[in-house]
């Protein structure tokens, strides 16, 4: 399971804060507090908190402030291109864009940047026209995307397909198709690509927010989930994260393995 | 998902005692405890407290003192077919029994039963030679057990057929062959035959049982399980019951889902 931690994000306070006032000291504490909570990756997203033109030089300056504590790779999160190709110059390991809609203009502006820099690719199950309802659409674009891999050169098992979770409180029937898209996701081609999900949003505004992630993280994973962008603090839901590569047989048992999982 | 309590054990010093004393108090409390624990079926198993030709006479008195105090249906639970019969006559409910290999004699002994007192059967994945190692070692001894479902007429709906779980510690590799033999049981007939584990030996031995038991029911639950005997006053167990319910489109998802899903 590939843990990317979703804290460094500008739509908290106190990282859009310190975006805006290029104070490094709360985006390094998340870089290093992410890490120990259990993060393989780590999200970097500016969100809105500094305008479109000034993005290329936000990510190039939260790319250096964290790659100053941290040696994790990044997953620069950003509808903006040209800034996640400014952050991606900069990034010391092979890094993860994220994202990439099943669209045509889009495809042909992320993948061969990939390739350039040997970056990994989050897809996503959608176009222009939104989030289907069921899990065969969901398929449909996961499709091309693979396809898309193929066409660009960009090995398949660097491409990571979202089949796009939405909070249960309010499309509650989408999530047990984007399990059966895992689920088939999965068998599109051999090796097959990666599968993600941005956990959290299933969650969204539920009273019970920690059962319903952790929940969904073990089902999710009974189908192929390969990594999840989360809450890599959440201890019990890294701990569920620990159990599932047991009783998927993909970590040996050892009485002790929440705390092997960790120190990995 | 439907939650038998496995408490009512000779196997547990209180129960076992209590048989052997004719005590019906800890009998009475845990049948109480597990019904308003979310318990929706009674496990009722004498284990080794009487020798083998007093068990009917047993079964006859933990069917009475339980009724006396519960009116959730029972699953009598034995190797010992003339003990669980001797129940059978006295349950006010239709009851399930627990449990019947892919044997022969034994599903010639126990499926005419079963139609005789309107009861379920739950229907083992192996036979006299042990349990399969793989998901489709266990996938033909569904098969056979749902052909005999048709060929004694019982209704497929009301055969259980239980994969066998094994503890992680010792047959890690079990655990995953088990959820892809949930999937595929599921897909042996239409109507389906339901799906049962007896959750608790996943976690046998393990410091971190109830983590591994909830993970593992998540897990299960995604892969089609529709029953399980557990414990059902492990609150947090019955919580991630309830939201898969909700994360599977079950159940209709309010913010007290988690009481809703107790109440019913």
């Amino acid at each position: 399971m590939i843990i990317i931690g979703e804290r460094i994000n500008g739509m908290f306070k106190d990282i859009g804060d310190a975006i805006r006032n290029k104070d490094p000291k709360p985006i390094q504490y998340w870089a290093v507090k992410q890490q120990e909570g259990g993060a393989h990756y780590l999200d970097v997203n500016s969100g809105p908190a500094v305008p479109k033109e000034e993005r290329p030089d936000a990510y190039r300056w939260l790319v250096q402030v964290i790659q100053e504590v941290s040696d994790l790779p990044l997953t620069l999160d950003s509808t903006n291109y040209d800034a996640i190709e400014a952050g991606l110059e900069l990034c010391k390991r092979p890094a993860m864009i994220n994202s990439v809609p099943a669209e045509r203009p889009k495809i042909e502006r992320v993948f061969p940047m990939a390739v350039k820099f040997n970056a990994s690719v989050i897809g996503l199950t959608m176009d222009q026209k939104g989030i289907p309802k069921d899990a065969e659409n969901r398929v449909a674009f996961a499709m091309e995307l693979v396809a898309a891999a193929d066409e660009f050169g960009l090995p398949i098992e660097e491409l990571f397909i979202d089949p796009l979770i939405l909070p249960c409180n309010v499309a509650q029937d989408h999530a047990p198709e984007v399990l059966e898209a895992l689920r088939q996701i999965k068998t599109l081609s051999n090796p097959a690509p990666k599968t993600v999900l941005g956990l959290s949003n299933v969650s969204q505004k539920s009273p019970d927010r920690h059962l319903i992630n952790r929940t969904y993280m073990a089902m999710a994973m009974a189908c192929g989930l390969d990594a999840a962008i989360m809450d890599a603090n959440d201890d019990d839901l890294v701990d569920v994260c620990a159990t599932c590569e047991i009783l998927l047989n993909k970590s040996i048992y050892a009485d002790s393995y929440l705390k092997v999982f960790r120190q990995r």
